[in-house]
């Protein structure tokens, strides 16, 4: 997906916020952002938004010196799935057709965004996405490829999100890579998030390579781009994944729920709305 | 009324607006943003957001070449106000207390704007506002000090609210002098804009010689500054205003639909809120 300019005030926004978490000093945040209006000349529009992204938290890194601003509230968040981690294995065990209530619970863990949706109601949500019929609806392609799949690459996206992606895993009874960020970058999921939300018991983890909040395929590392080229089955979490692999010719399944208004046009739905959308589904309609 | 931080993505979310309402070209819209961006660390945050604004509203102007990009849109909400006018006349002649309700339907009227409220649903508002109790509500002072005014300023905000304050006007019943800012910036009223709202036949009309979207009191004409500092009661509409005078210790009541979390934090209520506020209200009770 291409930057809209609709992002542009969407950096400064997150900019600010990411600031803000990083320490209380007017002056400094304000230098913030001054260095980002430095930077609006430099977005290319046909990039994606994540490749911005990336230089927005490393300046909000460079100026305020935090290398991390969100580790707080990550283990937060980390720790208020886990508390809920029981409740939802129960919700899974009463469900007529588990796979999709885990596919629905790993979409509602997305509304964890301390980027695009700071002010998110947990347990609110959760109701909300078990319930919603989602906008686009690729559930049944998806049941399919993955009773045939051998090979599982899952992109991980926000700390705590990852305690529903294990319930997903677990759900889904293969072996599966787990896939984080290679750095702090927002509330994105690293390996030390991975390993505490207990998905070392249940996936490989590797790092993609990529610093940017999202895949940004050009910036991953050998070893990833390598399991990735290989997967026959890709799940692809949240809206910086999105952004960066929309393009992309792969049997992949982004499931998201959708945040922002430029998502939500860029993929012909609404704010709130929920998504589970193969990206091989109109070349699979093309040859039937 | 200081820059808050949260104003500068603000600056960039209507500099966009703006630049749409000027052409459909996205990359001179996206130049525009970048010159923005240049001018972020210029934006002192002691001075008031509307002075910020002037400097935002004219680089659109300078990079699109369009000199008044909401000139349709201001003819088109003066051609709605004045469409309700039969009808709101028809509401003050039925109320308990028309000089309450022409207050409340002069702040109903001020949900017309672009800049900070582009997507405002009139008639819906109008109702809200005369039903709501104001969550700053000094009427009374109001009513009391209008009866013995002798020299009334009203500071006009956006054209399409000037029919509102035209009604405001008509039910005050006394000589006031309506001001307009002295060239096009967002919607704000224009002579031009006064005139076609029918304010010329209740009022003397002068331009405040400034063009922000505010009343910068150090951007304004002498003629201007002459009449409101030997004014006994001076009307202030809009945010705009609100943000260049909140400091001054003349008898100004603000009125006001507070529109953006930064006004609704700087007075102490919440978005949406309507506001009759005296800025001497609070000099009053201490002489009390």
């Amino acid at each position: 997906m291409k930057t809209y300019l609709d992002c542009i005030p969407c950096f400064f926004k997150q900019a600010l916020f990411a600031a803000r978490a990083a320490l209380d000093d007017e002056a400094k945040i304000k230098a913030v952002l001054d260095r980002i209006g430095l930077l609006v000349s430099e977005i290319p529009l046909d990039s994606s938004p994540p490749e911005t992204g990336r230089r927005v938290y490393m300046t909000v890194q460079e100026v305020t010196g935090v290398h991390d601003p969100f580790k707080a509230l990550k283990a937060k968040s980390i720790h208020q799935a886990l508390a809920l981690y029981p409740s939802l294995k129960h919700i899974l065990a009463e469900a007529k057709d588990p796979l999709e209530t885990a596919v629905r619970l790993a979409i509602a863990g997305n509304v964890i965004d301390f980027g695009a949706n700071p002010d998110f109601e947990l347990e609110q949500d959760i109701q909300e996405v078990l319930q919603k019929e989602p906008a686009i609806n690729h559930y049944q392609a998806f049941k399919e490829k993955l009773a045939r799949a051998r090979d599982i690459v899952y992109l991980g996206d926000n700390a705590g999100e990852t305690v529903f992606d294990r319930l997903l895993i677990e759900t889904m009874g293969k072996p599966v890579t787990f896939v984080v960020r290679q750095r702090p970058i927002i509330n994105d999921a690293t390996m030390e998030d991975a390993l505490s939300s207990g998905l070392g018991e249940v996936a490989a983890l590797v790092s993609s390579g990529c610093d940017a909040p999202g895949t940004v395929l050009g910036g991953c590392s050998e070893q990833f781009l390598a399991r990735f080229n290989r997967a026959d089955l890709i799940i692809s979490k949240g809206q910086g994944n999105y952004e960066t692999l929309s393009q992309e010719k792969r049997p992949i399944f982004f499931l998201l729920k959708a945040k922002c208004p430029v998502i939500a046009r860029d993929l012909g739905i609404k704010v709130g709305d929920i998504v589970i959308k193969y990206a091989l589904e109109a070349a699979m309609f093309s040859k039937s």
